[in-house]
C-alpha cells in the first residue's frame, strides 16, 4: 500500500494478506470494507477471531477441532467407535458428515506427509491414532486422505504401521465421480474405475 | 457449516463470509487458518480490525481515509490545491499516487450514484466537494470516476453542479490502454481512441 494510506489500514491489510489465497490487492479491499462496517460488526469480527482462537482446540480423542472437552461426534454414543475414518483436516470431517451415511468416528491428522513442505510424520496426529487402537475395540481404519501424491503417501505410511497391529486398513474407492462424463475422465481415474469394477 | 464444527468456528466463518468476494467455503477455510495461527498472530489480527476501525476516519478536507486530523496529501504543502481529482474511493487515490505524476489533491466520493443499489447523490461526499470550491482557489476539478455506467453518471451529475460555479471540469481521457493489442480492444474504447486522437 502506498503511503497515502493510513497506517492502521496498512496494518489491517497486511493481516488479511497473511490468509491463504488472499493477495495484497484483495487484502486492501477487505481492509476498506472493514471501514464500512458498523462499530458493532467490526467488534464482532475481532471478537470472533479471538474467541475461536481461545476456545477451540483439538478433541482429546479424534483431534478434530472443538470447543468442548470431546467433539460432538466422539461424544455421540450412537456412533460406531470400531470404525475410524482417518482424514487430513477438519473440513474433510464436514464433507463426510454431509453424506449422512457414515456412522463411524474420525481421526484428524492435521496435515499430510510432505517432505517438500517440511511436514514429517511426527507433526501429524499419528501417535494419537495409535493410542486409540490399543484397547482392541477398533476393527477397521479407513484411510480417507485425498487421492494426491501426499495423500497416497500418508495413507501408505500409516497403513504400514497399522497392519502389523492386526487392524483392517481400507482405502476410499477410486473411480468415476457420480454424474461425470466418461469422455472427460482422466486416464488414471478411468483405469481405477475399470480395475475396481463391480458385478451388477 | 455442519454441526460437526465448533460454534466459535462457525461464528468466525460467518464473519469472514460477510466480506466481499468471500463465499462460505472460503470463509470456512479462513476460519480454519486462523486456528493454525499463533496466539500472538490471532490477537494482532483482531487488534488490527479494532484499531483500524476506531482510529481511521475521513479526512476533514478530501474525505479520504486517514488516522490523522487531515490526510498526508491534504497536509502536504507541496501539493497543488487548485486542482482536485474526484474519485470513487480511497483505492483510486492509491492508484493515482502510484503514477507519481499527479501533484494536485483529491476528493473521495465514497461511492458512485447507483439508483439500483439505492446509492443516491446525497450519500456521496458531494456537498463536502462544493464546500471546497467556495474560496475560489480551485481552478480545475478532474472527474476521475471509472468509465462505467455509474462512473459516467456520477461524473455527469457532479459536472452539472460545478459548471455554473465557473470552475473548469475535466474528465479522464479514454483510449487504448498502454501496451494493449488493438485487435482485442472493444468497439467503444477504439471509437474513443479514434475520436480523441492527437497530432504527433
Amino acid at each position: 500500500m502506498a503511503e497515502s494510506n493510513a497506517l492502521p489500514l496498512v496494518v489491517l491489510a497486511e493481516n488479511f494478506a497473511k490468509l491463504p489465497g488472499i493477495g495484497m490487492k484483495t487484502a486492501q479491499r477487505l481492509a476498506y470494507f472493514v471501514m464500512s462496517m458498523s462499530d458493532a460488526e467490526a467488534k464482532a469480527f475481532a471478537d470472533a477471531i479471538v474467541t475461536a482462537h481461545e476456545t477451540v482446540h483439538e478433541c482429546k480423542i479424534c483431534c478434530n477441532l472443538t470447543d468442548k472437552e470431546n467433539c460432538p461426534i466422539c461424544s455421540d454414543s450412537r456412533r460406531d467407535t470400531s470404525v475410524i475414518c482417518v482424514v487430513e483436516g477438519p473440513k474433510d470431517v464436514t464433507a463426510f458428515e454431509r453424506t449422512k451415511e457414515y456412522k463411524g468416528v474420525y481421526h484428524v491428522l492435521h496435515g499430510l506427509i510432505s517432505p517438500i513442505d517440511n511436514v514429517m510424520p511426527d507433526s501429524l496426529r499419528i501417535k494419537e491414532l495409535l493410542a486409540r487402537l490399543k484397547d482392541g475395540n477398533v476393527k477397521e481404519v479407513i484411510m480417507a486422505t485425498n487421492p494426491t501424491v501426499e495423500g497416497e503417501a500418508t495413507a501408505m505410511y500409516i497403513s504400514r504401521i497399522l497392519k502389523p497391529l492386526g487392524v483392517k486398513v481400507t482405502r476410499l474407492a477410486f473411480g468415476l465421480p457420480v454424474g461425470a462424463v466418461l469422455e472427460y475422465a482422466d486416464e488414471v481415474t478411468l483405469f481405477k474405475a475399470l480395475e475396481n469394477r463391480n458385478e451388477i
